[in-house]
């Protein structure tokens, strides 16, 4: 019998509880599934690793893909103890699952100092009005687009 | 002599048409520059390493905080050859450089097939009303959140 919904789920929340016991990073954790059967599983390791994009869902997509060897998860759900930031979203969108679980909101990560909302605030501004200056230079040389759409063998994704 | 700006931004430009070269992935590069001194450069490897998080700005923001020995980037700028996707601009609050500079657009990248415009308007929407569905279950058991404010020699970031 394959594990339930809230059974991947308690995975997820028991990856985010044992990385609190580790102190590997923040109380996050996720698992990947694929047609009833667990792929990876990732938990928050930024602070061990010293890598700002090792949130959770980043590392158990980064790990699944890898074990499918594939950078797509289509036929995969993404079971994940918080509600993600922008960027796990993003990387959601890219990985393209069928489904993404969350337990815990953000704003429950926001009482305990995981405050996203700004990232939210800010990626919906108009790139002018960041807080962080994002400032276009000029191009010159060769254009790596028009390179890409010439060249033999390129992978689309 | 330090190198300028526009210099940077070649290097990062280069790592984009290196990286059609060899087709390890999408025509982007980026580099990391702290105090006029080069830091890290990162190019997209999706398809090479099977993991759709491996955009050029992750790359190369994971590249130097692993050799920065930090997971923030505050006294750096990065450089990147397109403007970030979302997972990547995500990315870039979370390593808090002081600048971004860019050289082609979103939609130069559109154009060469990169369409990241339908991820900037997903995640404005909704939870509810994005096209992957993202459900909220129950959850049982111990908070990870609570473990973790109660953890002593926890790392907050």
């Amino acid at each position: 019998m394959s594990a339930t919904s809230n059974e991947w789920m308690q995975a997820a929340i028991q990856a985010a509880l044992d990385n609190v016991k580790t102190l590997a990073g923040g109380p996050f954790g996720a698992v990947v599934v694929r047609q009833g059967v667990l792929v990876a599983t990732g938990h928050n390791q930024v602070t061990a690793l010293h890598d700002p994009t090792a949130h959770a869902e980043v590392q158990a997509i980064r790990a699944a893909c890898r074990k499918l060897g594939h950078f797509q998860l289509t036929d995969c759900e993404i079971y994940t103890s918080c509600e993600p930031c922008p960027m796990c979203l993003g990387a959601i969108y890219w990985a393209r699952p069928g489904a993404v679980y969350y337990a815990y909101s953000h704003e429950d990560a926001a009482r305990a100092g995981f405050d996203d909302h700004f990232i939210y605030e800010q990626i919906a501004l108009p790139i002018q009005d960041r807080s962080i200056p994002m400032i276009q230079l000029p191009t010159a040389g060769a254009d790596p687009f028009a390179e890409w759409r010439a060249a033999e063998g390129r992978i689309e994704y």
